[in-house]
């Protein structure tokens, strides 16, 4: 179970710029109190679904099975999904999965599937990726809650038509699978005109809520992680999150801190610094779901407020040698969260070469791994002796019950965090309006296009 | 070659929040005849190498020799190198050379090798990709400016040793090229040591500015890119940028209006968006160039600033189901810079399938390539239409001569807004202190480590 270490946000270890500890049990937990059962009514109105997704055992068997059913017929598996219908796959492989998983031979697979992510309709990365798979052995999940996203639908279309022309259009709905809304939308009528296999995304789960329903959990099937420890880990934190007691739970300390960094502090960029290439994705996951969850024009009641903090990603130890300058001397409006790995695998043991270059000697008889976490260590005190605050989630290793545990607090983070800057962390209104105007220069019918394009040319250099 | 249009950070295109252009054209161009004149001074005196690398012909053909010499020995070529080191050859992979290169067979590479990027000191990473890649076949290319970065040391250390007991002692020589200072520092030592073939990294050209010299040069030709095209495009926009006019310098007019969002306008977060995968990496080389050349805690003078906007990556169409919410409706304190594309390559067309299903039917008959440049056109609208700004540096293409005109065109800039924030663009001290305490913790000769850890138990949750 990941543990979160608030220490360095607070003032003894962080003298003179940290949050005085009495507050945070005065008057901050009894506000999240009023947060906590702010969002158990919401969830018990069943407002929030993803709350419950750890105990839906019946829709995690489906997903096994399904997974199972196409047992080795397929080399390939392309998952069609933008925003929080793509994030969670791609941050399973890239945490879970061999790295360079898609460039190992089936061996080196376990005789699983490659797995892709098309997540744009990037002309220049589709059009390749369709001209090397083998397509008659790839299996296309195409995930859309609505069932009528632009980018993915447009994806679809293509490859359905070179589906079509490759098997024969009877054959087509043998490479699909939809994810989709239980009951609306598009792709639910395409899948039951056609027979299409569909799995659900549940009514009250969002996209960027959903990486433990059907849509992060089938991809990661069918690459053979184990999703019942993952929805264990995500179970076992959404269980050590009920409590009103802020200084017992993490997900409301993570929220209340960094709310307060950033509405009082002067710090409203939250970076999420993995040390590990592995969690690179997952700190992408975590930009979507602070960034649109709580980036919101009005609060709930309507009141203009423009508000919400700036999610950042990094990855250590690489970004010492490039984010880290900024973070070190720049504005001070940034919290670091860090993610710590406790085992990192195998070590690598670094040789005793060249012991008398001074500049090399040193590093012999450590190991890459020990390298790796004593400069996440240097840097959490390098960021501390200039006043700069930062937390610590560690992780025991990166595996499934980890991952889920990690996207449970994340995401009960989020919804606490909506109740405390007073705005709805479920909707993401501010993406209607590119939508319209997209499917007006496309001459979707009832859509009407703007007249854009007056540009001065003397501001065009 | 590249255009900057501006349009929507002025007043007439966007009333209210945009900047009166008889600002831009009085006190702000004034101000930038300054900044350009301290800038060329610096230039004059050798302090600013990179203008001069699109100039460097021998270099490069030096570089081209070099790569050449190698022919089709190697079928992996590895890049040891962080930050600076690393970020500008895997930009010249992502952008230039087709995508998912290192999947592709020999054939589908032209026979030419892979390219990795070992940028981080994560076994997680290393050990997998040493286990995978055939290292007999494979080249390393150490690339640390100093020749001791601890990281990059510690990966040539556990390289060494395992090609070593592979190919034995006196063979390892061969499988290894240095990029790294002309003179001094323990790389260059061993190099003349050994005999390991080397090229130079300019003293005048710190690791943010060197992806026009041999640290990108080299494995960009290493894969058959065109280095004569890149540093063409870089050298044309070089040339472009040589006048004080402010209104038609487009580095200039870059520098100037985003030093004057972040310091006048509340905007200092600058958000890099490429429309398009293949720049994704381009947005994570502007982060490092941006961020750490501004981000400073004195100004020339030795006064606290604590200064510097904050640097932030973003793929369109991808993240307008992500972080775009963020950008329309939170904090006024964002200006969108936008990378578009004109000519996609092969555009895709989008069949007229379901053409009966509302959702579906009006995307036949387009294209990707123009769902994507719909998509963003749409994006910039929204944004304007909420009185956000952005600007667009349009590309004709993504090919070799317009990345050198990009990366040229983004480095002028830095160093002008280096001028406009009054720091020094050129240097990195914030980095230092995690660096010894680094070397304390790992007991390298002459640091000592700080006491770190009484952290509260109760503030572990």
């Amino acid at each position: 179970m990941p543990v979160l270490d608030v220490n360095l946000m607070l003032a003894p270890s962080l003298p003179g710029v940290g949050l005085d500890p009495a507050r945070l049990n005065g008057a901050m937990a009894e506000r999240f109190r009023e947060v906590y059962d702010d969002i158990e009514g919401r969830r018990a109105k069943g407002e929030i679904g993803f709350f419950d997704l750890p105990w839906a055992s019946d829709t995690a068997r489906r997903v096994q099975e399904m997974a199972n059913s196409f047992g080795q017929c397929f080399e390939n598996v392309v998952v069609l999904g933008i925003g929080g219908s793509g994030l969670g796959a791609a941050t399973l492989r890239d945490a879970l999965l061999d790295p360079g998983w898609n460039e190992r031979d089936e061996e080196g697979r376990d005789y699983l599937p490659r797995l892709y992510v098309l997540d744009n309709p990037d002309p220049a990365t589709v059009g390749p990726l369709l001209d090397r798979l083998d397509l008659r052995r790839t299996l296309f999940n195409v995930v859309s809650k609505s069932g009528s996203t632009a980018e993915t639908m447009a994806l679809y279309l293509v490859i359905r038509e070179r589906l079509s022309a490759l098997v024969g259009e009877d054959k087509v709905r043998g490479h699909f699978i939809f994810t989709t809304d239980p009951v609306q939308g598009a792709l639910r009528r395409i899948a039951d005109a056609e027979g299409i296999p569909t799995l659900p995304v549940p009514s009250n789960v969002g996209g960027r809520f959903s990486v433990l329903s059907p849509v992060g959990l089938w991809p990661a099937a069918m690459t053979g992680v184990a999703i019942d420890d993952l929805l264990a880990g995500a179970g076992a934190m959404e269980v050590r999150c009920r409590t009103h007691e802020l200084a017992e739970n993490p997900a409301g300390l993570l929220a209340t801190l960094l709310h307060h960094a950033a509405t009082e502090g002067g710090m409203p960029i939250h970076v999420l610094m993995p040390y590990g290439d592995r969690l690179c994705s997952f700190a992408l996951w975590f930009q979507q779901l602070w960034g649109e969850s709580l980036g919101k024009a009005v609060d709930r009641s309507g009141v203009a407020v423009h508000t919400g903090p700036t999610p950042l990603s990094a990855v250590g130890a690489t970004d010492q040698h490039s984010q880290l300058q900024l973070f070190m001397e720049g504005p001070r409006d940034k919290v670091v969260i860090f993610l710590a790995v406790e085992d990192q695998g195998e070590p690598l043991a670094i040789p005793a070469l060249h012991a008398d270059t001074a500049e090399l000697g040193y590093l012999g008889g450590h190991t890459l791994g020990e390298l790796l976490d004593v400069e996440r260590l240097a840097t959490t005190e390098a960021l501390r002796q200039a006043g700069r605050p930062s937390m610590t989630v560690e992780l025991e290793r990166v595996d499934a019950p980890a991952l889920g545990a990690l996207f449970m607090l994340f995401q009960i983070a989020t919804v606490y965090a909506g109740a405390l800057y007073g705005v709805d962390p479920l909707d993401q209104p501010g993406v209607e309006l590119s939508k319209r105007i997209t499917h007006g220069l496309l001459g979707r019918e009832g859509f009407s296009a703007p007249s854009i394009g007056n540009a001065d040319p003397r501001w065009r250099v």
